[in-house]
């Protein structure tokens, strides 16, 4: 039942890098609104913004055996997604594992659990969401699996997918949609630009998005 | 059912900027310990303090329409208040909508749901204070009402009534009753500061305020 | 039933010293994995990292009273603990207690309830750990107990044990075994260094801590 | 600012009966689906069905002195609604003070905070909603509001309010509304019953009403 | 984007009974403690157990227009699943809806988000497994799918799965799983048998299990 | 680390039994409102009325491997209280475990956990109090500890302490202030019987109470 995937397919790094540039709240509209992870999930820090290749885990509460598996399983650009097999907050991870992810061009941890030592990853510039900071240690007794499908934070999310996080949480994009979900973010952001020129000056939204005779017609009334 | 208040009464300007300077704690204890919004409602970056006028928002889960209604009718020196019609953390507001709102002079938002773009948002100084950060998109399908009164945050809201915050949360004052709570505030903010002076000397509370007797009498016992 | 203990022991200075050194995380688990407070208990502003002796405080729901009564007790270098009888989450403490705290050498507040003024506490460079941020006053009315055992966010707590706070939360040493605690923290600290080298200069845990016949042994499958 | 309003005006007790009929999904739709009480409000029992006029309480946290002061304003066919200043699950209501409210013909208590000995409020057949279960004791030391509006579980409530709950929940109707809202509700009634026989007899929704032709407008696709 | 997939596979009805026969626990350990959905999800009465294949709905927060939709494609034997598209509590679901259901053969409903009319659904004995009871009503608006795969309650549930729920919860067993699963949880029920009579005749787990020796090795120490 | 004493003191049958007879507000007020495990410790089915003494394990998260090696502590009238060292919901515990505790003569279990097999449980007329219903499975691989001092659901319990439970939740006495606690438990039922019987006919609790010279003094007004 224990496997770890040796062998996952990844998304294009320019395509990620891409992404990263768009931020989660417009990737997340672009692929119509799916793939945002349940909001408890926040950043140790204000300020980072990543989009990087997922290497699941799915780890037994309390246990962090499966991280060390994990990690040597990462290549560069990568970032560790946790999801543990009941909820659970503690704290899974700190500043010795970001070490070893940073040695081996690992980019971030995305995890439905706890964090610790968030004084030195804040220092090292190493991101993390979480739904807890929690010192609680953990054991390595019960396997768990590695890059295998899993559900974090109400979003499942496959091996290689793309993950985006910023300081609005985290979105998961399926690997072969990255392209075509690349390509609709850029054209947002093209968009919300001119829109956010005619906001500036004045133009209200009831007009840009020709509101009025909708509202009307549903029956808006001004008194 | 679903209506918009065009007019609405607002307290006088000078009032609204004695009461920025009080601060929440200080607003909310002069007016007897009422209008604090309940304590999930937390501001997107530290620092920000405002009163403003509430233009109130009453919104279906998970469909912001009614925002782009409620910015026509914001003034200068205003700020939006929704509360949705259940429970729900999607992302109302992102940066296009403080833009639209920062053009027609409004201030901040304070919102018993989600907000996004919390970077832009934090970078434009334009503070929210909400009960989530979540990028979770939204519909524009259903009617609500602008400037009804409304429940937010476990609080009564009218249109107008002047909303104080800052980091310690948010707190609302009946615009009738907005001149006399400054007063009240302005007396507390003099005494206090007397109070720090002596407690920064050393003295005690419990013999600044006179407690010793009292403890006494209700049996406290020091062993 | 409502007392206050006006002696209680203290550990060693030079002990609380090098525990606050050693941080929550490492502290916790020198003792074994013991001692961490729940989770929800979060500083108000980020980098703060203390020591302290435990003067507690049971205190009812919604009545501030007792932290006056405790401020008296409070020597050089402790800390307050505060544990509700029964949930709440107000405004217990602001920054004129703070004052008073500092007047007396006080380093900090552990509530399991809310804090107010945290704008000014920050700016203070005032640490606390509380399980929420809320400007709801309280009343003085009814007595609690100073310096009596505590469970505080699910912890016994004795007055003059030793409290270790940072940006991973809290944990409560013994008195007793204080310096034991130390002694093996230091260990932890050096031989973790070491550690760091290893995994920096691209090792695995896998292989530092030997792990791959356990795992074999188990039954995990490399696919 | 601690006063109790002796006069209230109730609502047509036929009214209130028919109101009770209908209970609390129907009163909720009649009304334009608004007042609902907060979903954590959930009865000691099931099987209880009542409609009532409400005696307001605002209390402090911890604190049922005001219940005592409230039950003297009960009549016949009320029922007492508490909301706590700021956030509270103590049990501030038992068997002695259901007897009590027996005596005076008051029917039930909604509470958003705790309440206690409900094997025998179940035997008694005095239901109860709450947000908890609690033992927890209170104190009688801090004065409260009787008879004022208050905000229970995100509803503004006025005194003289009819208050419809069942196993759903609790529902707030004004009482300048009340007779007006039964109308509409009994409509409903009966319209359901037509529709329930319908649908029993294997007609679906999408056909009674009407919506294939909406759905395929707005783009629904059969595959 | 909003589709309804309109044919689906099923697993062989024999299996799906006895499935239901062995209950949650049961099915849940035999395929290796995977598939439960998180535990809010209650069932509104205690004593129903049951086992159906899914028909899954995404639904927008607020809006019960798929449940419509998806009643059409409900066979006799199948079991309505909903997931909103963000975290909501609404009642999307009563008696009429219900009604409708058991005239087309289904057999209940786990839906993440509330439910209404219990009172009703109980004297129906229409068994339904929900994160909350709340009347709040919704509207329809907005587009979702039927039989799509979706994240219900923290598990993967696709279309024609078979969910096994009684008063313990829900849990899912892939379609293809279902004969597999079945075969394990037989077995399995016959050890519990075996087992079940040992204990009671006083033999002890330690001993049945064998025990002492591994605890022994670990260093558990009597004392 | 991880130990099991074998040798409990428990207090006087005769005094447990009186306890159970009191209930769980009485014995909580009795003590002076000490002692109430946290409100989300519920019971699995209405009506159960225990008193029992307490075998505690301290277990890791998603382990019960403890709970085997404590039956073997149980001797006739005991009940388990468990605490995991980390919040966790998992089933610890179901009907086999229940079987093997009846064997011995055990009444019940407490948890601050889950617990399944709650239809069995029931039928049994087995009773258990706990914060979830959850079949999650646990493993058997990590050391606890039996009858050591645990802070279980915000409450220390000792082993040996006594447990009272009843639908009102989890109270715990000191085993050395049983008797004492009884004592004042049933002065307190008598006096309570005294003023059922008065309010009862009519009198009012603030008569009874003389409660109307406080009430004025402190200011409250009646309008």
């Amino acid at each position: 039942m224990s496997v770890v995937v040796r062998h996952i397919e990844r998304a294009d790094p320019a395509v990620i890098a891409g992404l990263a540039e768009c931020g989660v709240a417009t990737v997340h509209e672009a692929q119509g609104r799916r793939g945002l992870l349940a909001s408890p999930m926040r950043p140790i820090y204000a300020g980072a913004q990543v989009a990087a290749s997922a290497v699941t885990i799915s780890a037994p509460p309390g246990d962090n055996w499966m991280v060390h598996v994990a990690i040597e399983q990462v290549k560069a650009g990568d970032i560790l997604v946790l999801a543990p097999t009941s909820p659970c907050e503690d704290g899974y991870f700190g500043d010795l594992l970001a070490t070893s992810m940073r040695a081996r061009g690992g980019v971030g941890l995305v995890i439905d659990a706890g964090v610790r030592d968030v004084r030195d990853l804040t220092a090292m510039g190493f991101p993390v969401w979480s739904k807890a900071v929690f010192a609680q240690g953990t054991v390595k007794e019960t396997l768990g699996s590695v890059n295998v499908p899993i559900v974090c934070a109400s979003q499942l999310v496959n091996p290689g997918d793309v993950i985006v996080a910023d300081d609005d949480g985290v979105c998961v994009v399926r690997r072969e949609e990255a392209a075509d979900v690349l390509a609709k973010a850029k054209k947002r952001v093209a968009a919300e630009e001119d829109k956010r020129k005619r906001l500036a000056a004045g133009e209200l939204g009831l007009d840009i998005y020709d509101m009025r005779g909708r509202l009307a017609e549903k029956g808006l009334k001004y008194v």
